[in-house]
């Protein structure tokens, strides 16, 4: 519903009346993330400092409105989306990389730079970001904290957590904060950093980022191994490690992800084979050349149909290309995608891969499966038209029944696409009635009044 | 004081009466740590299972009485001591290893476990648990999480948080929990793992541990440098990470400190050097040849006097020892110590090392320093008689000048040794009272009646 008008006012008086959007077409553009659920929020404001945030946070508790911190969109779980109305607030606005220091392998930064550009920057003085969502093209750091993205590289380099040393934010109460430490080590007090990255922004508003650089690996090479049988594929990822090798990314595509990456690329991906997976090393040049003979060996050693050591970095890019593209690119099988983010131990893979297998038969829907097999993490896919009532409930069985295997298995129902909306049901096959108990408590202590981005994560009536 | 006969009578019932010590010679037995500072607890139990743990807590919360967690006491600042009397609880019957996974490169503990022991259950089977504190020969898991412990190879492996992947705990209102996940990646909820992590036990009882581990690298070498003047050795530091060799750790000596290692081992290391570094490399035998004669190349440029890479393991172990036994060792300085635990960004390590010459001019005393110059963490010590008000004085204007400084170079003033007590009186000098308000609040909801470990982390009066 359109705001109060001396709400927006007073919202125009702090950012000036041309950051506020209140037109509806202004704010249908910001009804939507790559959840595919549409919300449209009251009214959408863009600030550009610090104190801004923290005036309109206040605004917020005084007048009893919802914000919705967003970055670029591209979450998976509708974390960014007004779902109870209230103020979108984009960071877009705060973009800056406020400064990288290459001796000491830190940079700050505003909530709004884009990771791909991040990465790009700090790549040409020499120096890394690992974590590389499949969004890195569009999405913020803000929101990658938000969400604790991972992305392909976390087999070695950990994930988005592992890179944040310290944070400026506002709390769902106004108040800015700044914590962690812009060193090595640090541990005076409880660790707020860690609290705040991954809470989807229902703690806080997250303004200022300090992140930790490596030095840039001085080669890469991409191997690619294709199965006949994925349970072949997937003891490679086990055998790999024991062989002593820390790959960077260990991606795998299944039978049907291979179909559609080729039918979308046409690159000429053999579309009879279980699996693919895409093998990542790095290191300085004598010890990429190595890492990658070892891999090679694993993988025909494990029964891979065909092995290709890449050394064209052309070559490689079209194969990321492929890898990174699939989650747009399956909408050719259905006009919906059910999207899901599971991890198990990296051994359960192929128990993961039969039972989505019994799914598939079950069912009779299409259901495709990618990820990060080095890390155990799966996305697993349905395709359906959410019309079709009978597919959509079948669909949504499927979810669960896969849910509580994964949970059978030792693993978790979410890796790195956060909770959000969609999964908010599920929340609690999870966590216990305790832990959530406490967290809610922890979100009183943040944001008293429940002003920040209300209806995610708990599940609802939490 | 002697505690009350009817939860004696209590505490019996619940763990048996052998394991309730509460004669005046088994509560002095744990009156002591690491910080040299005594304070007798009222009794000592000692729990089996996660369950006894939880009923201890209950009655404490029902009778009022405090419950101090403790590990093996090797901690520098206070924080398994009973400060304000109560119930000493050492967690040293809970040590056993539950599972060893090397497919998945995970384990499961209890925090009993001595890390020194389970570095080398893992090592026997090929795998890798890098955080390394100096007391890894004594010290447990349990207490190296509450701490979040770092050691020297911090520098390319992280720190305890970095290997915590879930706990289960017993939260100060008695409720069990079990945080995180046992996959690589994992983001329901709010990160209650490295909540508690670094926590001090002022939140909760750590009661089972899940870690990650690594494949073991196959080989490590150890190259020393001798500088004639510390500034090179700082600037060899910076040149080693530009040089895009990370090494596993870079450990320096001052030459206070290596005149305190000399004649405590008479290992003919040369006393009038202004500074060592002890630099390790490790990875595939080959990749740690290269990252070996690159680091040589670098301490040279640097104007290192003397440079030696050591192939030799015994030599290197030797070394090692001197660095590892320099804590203790410095008691022949004095017969008190005055031990700190700060971090700044590496390059700025010749403006601390300056500004510990300028103190140790301007107050007379002996200061010695050394630690993890990879992670820019330094451990200075003023080693003194506590007795002389003077020269007590003194010292602790000197630390907090320090202290002062550290923060005005960007830096903390706990790297790794946690706050305990001896820091507390420092702790809002770094920490904001918005986000001491905040952390008082988390600590509200996980322990409500404050029983666990009261008068830590957070300052007198707070």
């Amino acid at each position: 519903m359109p705001i109060d008008a001396s709400i927006l006012k007073n919202l125009k008086k702090i950012i000036g009346p041309k950051h506020v959007h209140d037109a509806w077409h202004q704010r249908a553009a910001y009804a939507y993330d790559a959840s595919n659920r549409e919300f449209v929020p009251d009214a959408v404001v863009f600030p550009s400092t610090t104190a801004q945030v923290a005036e309109i946070i206040r605004l917020a508790n005084l007048n009893s409105f919802f914000v919705i911190p967003r970055g670029a969109g591209t979450g998976m779980t509708g974390g960014a989306l007004a779902v109870q109305g209230g103020i979108m607030m984009p960071m877009t606005r705060m973009d800056q990389v406020l400064s990288i220091d290459p001796a000491n392998l830190v940079a700050d930064l505003e909530p709004g730079v884009v990771t791909g550009d991040f990465q790009k920057m700090v790549e040409a003085q020499g120096l890394f970001y690992p974590p590389d969502p499949s969004s890195s093209a569009y999405c913020t750091m803000g929101g990658n904290v938000a969400e604790c993205a991972g992305g392909p590289k976390a087999v070695k380099y950990g994930v988005t957590r592992d890179y944040v040393l310290g944070l400026e934010a506002v709390t769902g109460a106004g108040e800015i904060i700044k914590t962690g430490v812009r060193t090595a080590k640090g541990v005076v007090g409880y660790d707020l950093t860690r609290l705040i990255t991954g809470s989807e922004g229902t703690l806080a508003v997250i303004t200022r980022i300090t992140v930790r650089l490596l030095p840039l690996p001085e080669s890469v090479r991409t191997i690619t191994a294709v199965y006949d049988k994925i349970d072949d594929a997937a003891k490679t990822v086990a055998a790999v490690f024991s062989a002593g090798v820390i790959c960077r990314s260990i991606e795998y595509l299944d039978q049907a992800a291979i179909g559609c990456a080729e039918s979308h690329l046409g690159i000429g991906l053999p579309t009879d084979a279980e699996a693919i997976l895409l093998l990542e090393v790095d290191g300085d040049p004598q010890q990429t050349e190595r890492a990658a003979e070892r891999v090679v060996k694993v993988c025909q050693d494990n029964h891979a149909r065909k092995v290709t050591g890449v050394g064209d970095a052309a070559e490689a890019a079209n194969l990321w290309k492929a890898r990174k593209g699939l989650s747009p690119a399956l909408f050719k099988y259905g006009p919906h995608k059910i999207n899901e983010d599971i991890v198990v131990p990296r051994t359960k893979i192929p128990d993961v891969v039969r039972k989505i297998n019994e799914l598939r038969a079950k069912t009779g829907l299409t259901m495709v499966s990618f990820g990060h097999a080095g890390d155990g993490n799966i996305h697993f896919n349905i395709m359906l038209d959410k019309e079709d009532p009978v597919a959509l409930e079948k669909a949504e069985a499927a979810v669960v029944e896969l849910f509580q295997y994964t949970l059978q298995l030792g693993g978790t129902i979410s890796g790195e696409h956060g909770v959000g909306i969609s999964k908010a049901p599920y929340f609690d096959m999870e966590v216990s009635q305790t832990q959530i108990e406490l967290m809610l408590h922890i979100k009183d202590v943040f944001d008293p009044n429940h002003i920040l981005n209300p209806g995610k994560m708990f599940p609802p009536g939490a």
